[in-house]
């Protein structure tokens, strides 16, 4: 790392100032830190000190020991970092996480790691008040190492077998049982269900037992909603294939390719994300398969980019912006252990999704 | 804020776990942060004594003041901190920023204010290794901040006329020349010019006066570069109208209304941004005016919608993401100040342009 300043020798200290500017040493720190209290005299004979010497006033980190905080969130993920800017949803959740910030005045960290072994490092040396933790990947681990650094947290997805995890979510079970509902009213019984990561590195079709050995909480909650909702009007679960992706493109693809080289291919596609879903209606399209003249799709999420698809979207809609104010509001006003917020979901009807042909 | 744990009556310390260890504070501390150097049953009776003692680790901020460096890469802005997850813009920026992160394993601390006061105490209170400044709007003051840190900083928008900023960008005036001479090579005459923020909180059509008095470099070059390519075709520059809008739907919308409710209204409009330029394809389609028939436009920027609008948008591109990992890199490697970057812009030929009726 760089010395802070090129050519400097040493650095100038608060205690050069106060003897230069022939005050005390308390004065010379009231004039940053208390300015108000400081006659105004002094204060400009303290700073014109400062200017001449090139001090840049007291050092940030010793005011963080003294006042115990930072005025930030941490924001955490198992994802690159450029997950924050480049995925839909995360887009959306930061849109609202950072509002609320701005509405406080607080900064904001985004945390990441390519490994966990990086990740437990930067989760433990962050400098935030408390964590928001983005539990669509690495939930588990993440929320350890947050609870590890004892300060307040909040996981972005409810899992309906724990409650002791504070987070803030929707009902997973519910909103992925209005997308099944949707299409068996339609009248589809010919289904494939395109999933978000069960677990870590690792995509493909996957079985009943990986299902019930799953990391991701609101994976196992979206498909069991699924599933309910099918079985209900007497399809045979266990010949739905469910694919797991790792919610991008490449997987995505190969999910489909699977699902469609079979001699009875779908004529509705569940969609755990909305960005599976957008994949989805690219590779219909390239195939000369019409959505939703050959096959329905209903995403999950809400993200902007699904009203303006082509065909728009049917999809799950979840207050994404709404969760992320109330995250760093549950953080920001936390004084004990944060509670557990479940928002609504809505289902969005849009040109996606039709009666299946004849 | 919160007490870090809720039930926790003292925080345990290291001392406590050397104590119940039986090993000396030095080697406690070793186990935490250079565990290669302690023979493994030790690191093991550490630990352990660690674990059933419920100790989360060292305080990071100790050991940041030890090591004098926090591995994480300050972004500022004087926009809401929204502005990152909004703009288009800037989210290409971040998300080349945050893949030079990724690659390090840094974090990014997103830093914002509504006001100058707290800007200037976010930027004077961020624990960063060094800045990276948008200078799109609030640039000399951010500027100004950054450089009393005493950190690496960079800018990103080179400024013509001061050398002595480090700073990545393109060359502004060159980039509005080509949009120009685009415009003037399809036969246009009449012209508009849709402008960035010559200065803070002002929207409107600006005089030669204001235009000299600008705070931001990039707007006045672009302008330069525009105004010097159209003088060099013979069009009477004080006759064409530079609109200064804040880069966002409500300004750009109200700076149309005025430019068309001329009697002489321009057959092309030079935006300086894609993000204004993605507005006014819109207010001309609700308008029935039709782009390029009845009016071309150019944008500037090269953001991924410009790519997929209706009509998709010529613009002059900047290599964006690039800008963002080399602004990471500079900082990281920096051992002195950081130095300027010139990076090319180049024309890319859409729909919105055709050369003008009759």
């Amino acid at each position: 790392m760089a010395s802070l300043t090129a050519g400097n020798r040493r650095p100038v200290r608060l205690a050069d100032i106060a003897k230069a500017a022939g005050v005390s040493h308390g004065t010379a720190s009231n004039v940053f830190s208390r300015p108000e209290i400081v006659r105004e005299e002094v204060r400009e004979r303290v700073r014109a000190a400062a200017e001449a010497m090139g001090y840049g006033g007291p050092d940030p980190k010793g005011r963080l020991l003294r006042a115990g905080k930072v005025n930030a969130i941490g924001v955490a993920t198992a994802e690159p970092l450029s997950y924050f800017f480049d995925d839909p949803f995360a887009r959306v959740m930061m849109a609202g996480i950072s509002q609320a910030c701005d509405a406080t005045g607080a900064g904001i960290s985004l945390v990441s790691a390519a490994n966990n072994e990086q990740l437990a490092w930067n989760i433990q040396s962050a400098l935030v008040d408390g964590f928001i933790v983005f539990c669509i990947e690495g939930g588990s681990r993440l929320v350890e190492l947050a609870r590890e650094r004892k300060l307040p947290f909040v996981a972005l997805d409810l899992d309906s077998e724990d409650g002791s995890v504070a987070a803030i979510g929707v009902d997973n079970i519910a909103g992925a049982g209005m997308a099944a509902r949707h299409l068996t009213d339609l009248g589809h019984r010919r289904f494939a269900v395109m999933a978000l990561p069960f677990a870590d590195n690792r995509t493909g079709l996957v079985s009943a037992e990986q299902v019930r050995a799953a990391t991701y909480a609101g994976t196992r909650d979206r498909l069991t909603g699924y599933l309910r909702e099918l079985s209900r009007v007497g399809v045979d679960i266990t010949k739905v294939p469910v694919y797991e992706t790792a919610n991008d493109v490449a997987s995505t693809k190969a999910g489909l390719e699977t699902i469609f080289a079979s001699d009875t291919p779908p004529t509705a596609i569940l969609a755990m994300s909305d960005r599976i879903a957008l994949v989805a209606l690219e590779w219909l399209s390239a195939r000369g398969l019409s959505v939703p003249d050959d096959v329905s799709i209903v995403g999950f999420d809400g993200v902007p980019e699904a009203a303006v698809s082509e065909p728009p979207l049917t999809t799950i809609a979840q207050p994404i912006a709404e969760m992320g104010r109330l995250a760093v509001r549950a953080i920001l006003e936390s004084d004990g252990p944060v509670s557990r917020h479940q928002l609504p979901v809505e289902l969005i009807v849009r040109a996606s999704t039709a009666s299946p042909r004849g």
